[in-house]
């Protein structure tokens, strides 16, 4: 059996946790941050059998793979103005996954 | 050396932390909700020497297994009318249990 | 790779942080405590090369040492009288650290 903990954006945690729950596999997840105070980030754990790990990878590719998306930016206002910038390019998602052994699973019924 | 994660109900915390602690293993509650927004989880960790697994699981047998508990449900008030059901019986408890192995422990003085 | 996970005191959590992004390490804090209630911990994973672990397990030590620090206690107040005693010293820091094997890693893009 293998551990499978996954750093996610937050935005993909609803989607993600979706579809691995619609494909049978209980997942836990972790509230966290990212290294010096960075926000945002969501740790997910999955306890899932040899042969099914990279199913569970190709849900986390399918709902956390990078996008860019358009944002527009507001700069502080300016009383009496009306500022607005042109939308940018912002690139959301990914992951990083670890893949670990797990040797003993106990159910405790 | 292995590594213990246990994932339990909320309401078996205090009784298993409490028992964990008195026969002297260090525990470590990570804040944490299940799968597609289930909430009440709590993930644990216990680093312990291997001949401890055993007892460990025994703990959290003893402490998080399943159990039913008579719980009357209050349906939506209806004003003027008193409406109560029997109680029905829930089950509470379980826990899934990972042991996993651990290659260096360190304790920083 | 390996998998470092630590258990430190949330006051050593910002300057270890720091030393372990300066070091180019990603670094992932879970929220956290302790056994039977004990509030204040911190638990950080970092996943990292084999070759790196002595260097993440050195900025851990360096950041997290235990120290003495002088600590002025105040006794629960009595109206009308200015109590104040003398500074004691309180041992703060310290760390436990486990490192596990990553068996696959994989960053999505
Ligand atoms: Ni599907
Ligand atoms: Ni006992
Ligand atoms: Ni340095």
């Amino acid at each position: 059996m293998k551990m499978v903990i996954a750093i996610i954006q937050d935005r993909d945690w609803v989607k993600l946790s979706k579809g691995l729950t619609e494909h049978g596999y209980g997942v836990t997840k972790l509230s966290s941050t990212g290294g010096f105070l960075r926000q945002g980030n969501t740790t997910i754990m999955i306890g899932v059998e040899d042969e099914k790990v990279e199913d569970v990878l190709q849900l986390i590719r399918d709902n956390c793979k990078k996008k860019e998306i358009p944002m527009t930016l507001y700069p502080p206002s300016i009383t009496g103005l009306n500022m607005t910038s042109p939308p940018v390019n912002v690139t959301v998602g990914g992951a990083t996954v670890f893949v670990m052994n797990i040797e003993q699973f106990h159910h405790v019924e």
